[in-house]
């Protein structure tokens, strides 16, 4: 097949900090050109690829640039110029890419990465029926379950990057940014009625982040805890693989969560509040626990140790890896092509 | 002919207060009606035509939200999606518009408002030979000349909204923007030089054109002058039937120069540096002067008196009429039809 991979344009695949979207475009145009099928991935300079890379912009324009629409355009109409050349275009770039997409001989698969807000349905909507959709979980598409979807695969990650360890160190972990959806002081409640020690790697980029910080966080902490800035990716992977739990207390319906794959290929049981994909992403009571309130987190802490680091591993291994991920893309593709949706 | 006019979402057309594209793309779309041109205006609610509107948006965004690309993308996604049921598509958005128009079967016209950026430039060269291009002067088009050009259509205004006044009163007029290319501080210093009455009607919305009056234009003034603040259209027809002549010392080349127009159609004289599309809209010695320094504008001043009111109007009525822009426009579109471009 002649797949294109459109990314979206601010940052190189995969990316060097931070960035979902980018890393699951790397994997796939790997996964696709590891499975001989001619990919050709748009992406900007400084990506790394086993596919045919074509960059509009040679410096990625940075996270700064994101919304300007110029770089959206310029991207996305080079990629789509060659459109006629190719069986099939999967796009991840944001909403002008599918505008374009939709005028185009080529089948265009868009995959949604973030959630359904009110502007997205309203475009999305506007686009159904001349693209394709990809929903990124099941909780996700159940938002806006009309379009034309051609299928649901959850988002997977590089199994390497993220070392299995049995062996747990003592602390439960908290991972991610500082807002009221992610409910970082959640998490300092259940560490603190459990008696546990609670790390936290915490991300506050934004100014509104570390307002919610100093003003629902802070007042919560009794130096127990060990708060941590942004890490890397190594570091990442070494804070995962040590906890004894990582604690997801999601209060929005967050279309995937990434970190609770990432967790779980650590061998770490992930005790989540069930909502938006989570139930989905954890087998409740295999590779951690779905809880519905902090009384049940809290009971949860207690029997991490009945979680088996081996069953976590081997669920995202065969749910979560970058092959599940890339199979469950040709899956999506051949429904699209034999117009089997 | 089955037209297509697709105007910027922003706001409603014609507008309520300012807004060149707007009035563009309301008399276009009146002129093609009249014509007997089966008409399809796609525009914000709120919008007065002769074409059959149709409006995304009920309520027009407003300036606060131009740059957003959900506006963009919802307002044209939705004209696009009906392309194959017109003969051609004239599309005014900015540049997401017409980066979905490369790839429908239709024949899409673009008209290029504003200037050349090096991002303007780097788009629209990426879509050149997918879509035709109407520059509003030559002076614009000679800054990207190898585009696929269907033509050059000046601008034309509603001559019924700018009353014809032969009798004038002795002050001088500056209307405009208070910014480094509008030169206003240079509006000042003939002025003064020539011992003339100077009236300024200034639109100074954002901090820099307020730093700009306070740093560059105010310490020049010495009570002499008669400053006011953003006016109504009637009031602005008002002034420059009036005004002896309208000083334009543009200092960058503009692709148009609305203004030009609208004083000339009121049988005022307009003095402008030869900068941008002046040269094509004002007949030197005729209509009003073009100079290349601040001693020619005086010197142009003095000479008012030789421009006869009637010449100015009727030159406006012959070139930069509504009908005179809808002709071009036919024009144009029958180059794309024809293909004899």
């Amino acid at each position: 097949m002649k797949i294109a991979e459109i990314a979206p344009p601010w940052f190189a695949v995969p990316p060097v900090r931070y960035g979902g979207i980018e890393w699951v475009v790397a994997l796939l145009a790997d996964g696709l050109a590891d499975r001989g099928h001619d990919t050709t991935l748009f992406a900007s300079g400084g990506s790394i690829t086993k596919a045919k890379l074509i960059s509009v912009f040679e410096d990625p324009p940075g996270g700064a640039h994101i919304g300007e629409a110029f770089y959206d355009v310029t991207h996305a109409s080079r990629a789509y110029r060659d459109a006629d050349s190719f069986d099939l275009i999967h796009d991840h770039s944001g909403i002008i890419g599918p505008a374009i997409g939709a005028h185009v001989r080529t089948p265009v698969v868009h995959t949604l990465h973030g959630p359904f807000t009110d502007e997205a349905k309203k475009i999305y909507t506007t686009l159904s029926g001349q693209i394709w959709y990809v929903a990124i979980s099941e909780a996700q598409r159940a938002f806006c379950p009309d379009l034309s979807y051609a299928g649901t695969v959850h988002n997977g990650i590089d199994l390497s990057r993220y070392p299995f360890r049995d062996e747990k160190e003592d602390f439960l972990l908290f991972l991610g940014r500082i807002n009221r959806e992610k409910g970082p002081e959640l998490a300092v409640d259940v560490a603190h009625r459990t008696g546990r020690k609670l790390v936290m790697a915490v991300k506050m980029a934004e100014q509104f982040e570390q307002d919610y910080w100093r003003e629902v966080v802070e007042p919560r902490l009794d130096g127990s805890e060990e708060i941590i800035g942004e890490i890397t990716v190594d570091e990442k992977a070494d804070l995962l693989a040590r906890a004894a739990a990582v604690l997801f207390p999601i209060q929005w319906p967050e279309p995937f969560g990434l970190v609770m794959t990432e967790a779980m290929a650590s061998g770490t049981p992930v005790i989540s509040f069930a909502n938006g994909a989570a139930p989905e992403v954890i087998k409740d009571g295999e590779t951690g626990f779905l809880v519905g309130s902090l009384d049940e987190m809290c009971a949860a802490v207690e029997r991490t140790g009945t979680i088996k680091a081996e069953a976590c591993r081997a669920h995202v291994e065969a749910h979560f890896s970058a092959d599940a991920m890339v199979e469950g893309y040709l899956k999506a593709f051949d429904r699209v092509l034999s117009r089997s949706v």
